[in-house]
């Protein structure tokens, strides 16, 4: 099984979401803000951004490259690694700067604590 | 060394932290919200419930099979990792669905800043 | 690649951050506030020390050996591991106790959203 973390735009995530749950996509999943760009950005400034703080605006705009994000992870069992970063691309392309990274990182094993039982079986999949 | 990611009910998680000290597993610990579910769960609407916001319960109310949750990690030496899972199973069975999962995840090194030692005397222990 | 994952004072993320970047080293990264101690901290108490809370500050003071943390990621080509570490290392070093850890973890792969591309050439380097 595999840990797939993407980070997308903020916009996109309910979007994003909602294409993983109809691809039958829909283990566990979490959700951060972060910032991005060749000058790793203040996340207090982003926060502050999208509340719409004019200061946070003003000094995020003096940063180059700002491109705010929301980061999530979803554990897929192997087979359904390519269906999960083709969907997440699928609906995050846009051909501009910006749309994003996913990273796919191995995990060893997934346990259910209500019954024990451990692997793919614990991932929840339509 | 592993790295133990679990995702546990919100009101288990200072029970389950109370339980991995006494078990002598003190290493590094994070902690994030973040919903789960076939459903995959807005975050701003499970803050909001938590903090009981009726719009944000009414609407949590409509999401199947919804259970809000906390994830945390700990970094764990490999003879450490089944004692680990242990423990939070322990502490989090309920027997009941949304009991939480466990993730295994493997780590390749840990570093001191302090003293630049890396390895498993990095990870805390009793 | 991998990716780094490394927990240092509150106080030096900018340093750290600023060190990162002028080394080259400005792929994607994250932020979150945790605990960390023998006694596994509470991050509300965390929060509300931070913000100057009193009642905060007083039970946290009770607690043995707390560092309040920041925890970032960055995803890197294996041969800016060792950079990598090395600023870390060198930014955070104060030789007292609390300096902050670094985690190494494997990924896969990483695919650049607007392109379909994958591999190294996806993390951004100078």
């Amino acid at each position: 099984m595999k840990e797939i973390m993407a980070i997308v735009r903020i916009n996109m995530m309910n979007q994003t979401k909602k294409a993983l749950a109809e691809a039958g996509i829909s283990s566990i999943t979490a959700r951060d803000a972060l910032g991005r760009g060749k000058g790793l950005v203040d996340l207090t400034l982003l926060e502050g951004a999208e509340k719409g703080y004019e200061e946070a605006v003003v000094q995020l705009g003096q940063t180059q490259r700002l491109v705010p994000k929301r980061v999530f992870f979803v554990v897929v069992p192997d087979r359904l690694v390519q269906k999960t970063v083709n969907t997440i691309i699928k609906v995050n392309r846009s051909g501009k700067s910006g749309d994003g990274k996913i990273f796919v990182m191995p995990v060893r094993d997934a346990v259910r604590v209500r019954t024990g039982e451990s692997g793919d079986q614990v991932l929840d999949e339509v």
